[in-house]
């Protein structure tokens, strides 16, 4: 099993800085690097769809040297014949040289990882992490402020399902002097497990839900948008959607320094008025999602030739619990074990979806 | 911004010229452009299927050397999650070096232009162009008959919704001694606005129900398919779609250097048994379909490097008017302002759709 | 017409022992491979998904050093508009230079092969030929055994509807000291022509329902899945299908050298607790696929190269008899002819599907 990458705090901040340096690289002399990975494969496992960050990751391949076998979504998947994702990942490890692998289900990354024998990218795995998006996020923030410490960092929209707003706190979170403004109505704040990290680890917040009264604070502003495939209730949706948008007349109390970050793609959140203020990072966001997916690929491929050990997991415990949480992997996957690993305060975490039984 | 391909009138008869100048040069010694491309990516859009012009596309850029990036359906593209044309355009810019784009509304492919940073061929967009068909057409005929002036051109099947039938008119018109002759059920005869043009032009035509008696006087037959899905009523499309089925019989009325083009996927307009006759020239058809586009990818590509101005367009008005085309991408893209150029006898022309309002 | 691969039994055993070579020395040596086929390319048309069978082919493409023109699904095709294989074969050699197809039909890789101008290889139609899962199996018996006669086969499952099984049979029953094991349950063994076949070829062969029984005589086990798509009756799917599920326990009962194979996707009919015994050849027979490919591929294509004559059928007759067989391909292509040839005891046999009328 190689090492692979399934959640963005698998990676210390050394490791994070050294796949930055290696992108800023690519991006000032990509002829360099033109040809690193000739003859190599990247599978790009796609189970739902999601063009951008599939072309994302196959751009990148492309620009490295190597090839894609690209299965681009979920209809055109042995997985309607049942085929478990572990054993997709054991099939694949036979035709590409490493993975990069969206999957509907909370931990379906972890599955497929623990059974290829080729490094596996976590492009998403249903609402639970996505970590190339927060290692975009990082390199756009480190390319556009210079920086990745004392920065005020405010988070805007739908801050409880939006996975790219919990990883990109913990992320910023291991920086020095980073302070963050969440920004939403009181239906959407962020789950009660990231107001804990933030306090147990001393991270300075504040939680308001006025946008215009947070903008002239802000170093980032992280737009996000409010996804109606979140809600039960459709009426609740349409009651929110437009209440944090982005507009001319808002960007006028932010810094002139400031940016505007979006994991993409926005619906109306941010008024392509909004586009033409050179303040708005979120296309050279989109752009740097392939270097730091070049870097990501670069660095996981060599560590695979070197046949560098996996990060261990700690010990964990099975057969006492079974995942609650109905997204899981493991609610579905064949023969997969339940496994959880205890909490220091009692009680127990899925090893897969990580929601708490 | 860079100069794209949205219709075929956005290339002069001499640049038309110059594109089959290197398409028989691509011919006569294909090994010379075989790595003119190495490293560039072409992204193949396709918001609707086509995969005959799809793999067209993805095979002229792997002749050339190049990469491809494909979003092979409607089913896998973000379109899903509600984003608008421009954006996909602008990100996916980030990825490819030059775009090739289907899409089912009516000017999809010039909003995609004006917000790409690449240039973009216009793949189909609607009902509206397809130039990439029609630049197909003219080369087959060049081929075939060696010129492209002096002909006696028969267009047959359904006039009236098929794009790739106007956009050949309005590009043979352009060569001197061309006659048409209209060969279509009444209900299915070219749109008013063709007649305008070739009676405003002086270009003499015929029209006629009777293909029989057209056939003698043809040097190039155009057959084209009567398309299921452009028919409101199912009955209509039952009595008149084998109207005018050709075979062997019919082309015994036809001259001994007749050339048959269809534009493909037929369905039973041409007989099978008609395949063996060495006028039918709708399979070299589509292979010229392939040399074509090589011309005009690196047209373009040259064109970005060299950053040459992007043709101007006429100004226009905008605010006064709704387009009422339904299928028109102004009616469903985000925040896109309604834009018309004024007519020289009144009213005005819908920027995207091009349809009168 | 070029040669073309639509049921393993048009390859002679001396041409299956060459494609074995060749996939011995690729294993040995791929790097003196990973260029022979620069600048060919692979049209892989899938008109219904298999994702396994598509990354295999297109892996084994891109380790030649090839291109790969993927058309991933049903969905997206033409075949929408309602192209006949035979036209889509035309077209697609414009743009390729070999084809690997699935397609739901019986007989639709012949009417293709028929009308391509260049290779095309069967990678499945419909319940009739899946030749490459065969070549698999072979190498993979070679590999593993180090001989291919001599050996005891134990098939196991689904051997009513399975066509890797049929075709396993007749591939087998050519190398001298071949026997046959058949379990399954009585509703699923093996059609009547398989044991007549048997019979007059004078193969020895068991038949049985206990799989525990069987076991210890075995060289290979061939499992098989028990498909839901096969069953009308679901009831008696659900009853059926964990009948023979291969387990550690059950593995006990095995020869030390015995070695399971099973063309996958597997759904519950080995055990995951299989897959660490080091008899469970599965995932290796996953890899030989790529390589017999390649093999095939290379083979296919240096033919072309060659113009090779393809090999002739025999005489059939036309006009007297229609096909029964409602998946037959010749019930929905376009004007196809229906063709049979004779058979010794009177009576014909449909050209495309191999279904007697």
């Amino acid at each position: 099993m190689k090492r692979s990458l399934i959640d963005v705090t698998d990676l210390t901040v050394a490791e994070i800085e050294a796949l930055i340096a290696t992108a800023l690289d690519i991006i000032a002399d990509p002829g360099r690097y033109a040809h690193v990975c000739d003859g190599k494969k990247l599978a790009t496992l796609f189970f739902e769809p999601s063009t951008r960050t599939r072309l994302s990751f196959e751009a990148a391949m492309y620009e490295l040297g190597g090839h894609v076998l690209s299965v681009p979504g979920s209809a055109v998947s042995s997985a309607a014949k049942g085929e478990s994702v572990a054993d997709t990942a054991k099939i694949v490890s036979c035709y590409a040289d490493i993975i990069a692998m969206r999957h509907p289900r909370d931990g379906a990354a972890l599955v497929a990882a623990e059974n290829a024998s080729i490094p596996v990218i976590n492009a998403g795995d249903g609402g639970h992490c996505h970590p190339t998006q927060t290692l975009t996020d990082l390199l756009t923030i480190r390319r556009e402020k210079d920086r990745l410490d004392g920065l005020t960092l405010g988070l805007c929209g739908d801050l409880k399902y939006g996975r790219t707003v919990h990883s990109l706190i913990n992320a910023m979170s291991r920086y020095a002097g980073t302070r963050f403004v969440l920004i939403s109505p009181d239906e959407l704040q962020v789950p009660g497990y990231v107001y804990q990290h933030l306090d147990e680890a001393g991270i300075p917040y504040e939680v308001t839900a006025d946008l215009e009264g947070a903008l002239p604070r802000l170093d980032v502003l992280y737009m996000t948008r409010i996804q109606r495939e979140r809600f039960e209730d459709a009426a609740e949706y349409e009651r929110l959607k437009d209440s944090y948008v982005l507009t001319p007349d808002k960007m006028r109390l932010g810094k002139p320094d400031m940016i505007v970050l979006h994991p993409l793609p926005r619906v109306n959140e941010i008024s392509v008025a909004v586009d033409a203020d050179p303040r708005a990072a979120y296309f050279r966001q989109a752009l740097n999602g392939k270097y730091i997916r070049m870097a990501l690929i670069l660095k996981l491929l060599r560590e695979a030739a070197a046949d560098l050990p996996r990060r261990e997991r700690p010990d964990a415990v099975t057969g006492r619990h079974v995942c609650r949480n109905a997204r899981c992997i493991s609610a579905v996957e064949q023969e997969l074990p339940q496994v959880f690993y205890p909490l220091p305060g009692g009680g127990c975490r899925c090893k897969y979806c990580e929601s708490d039984a």
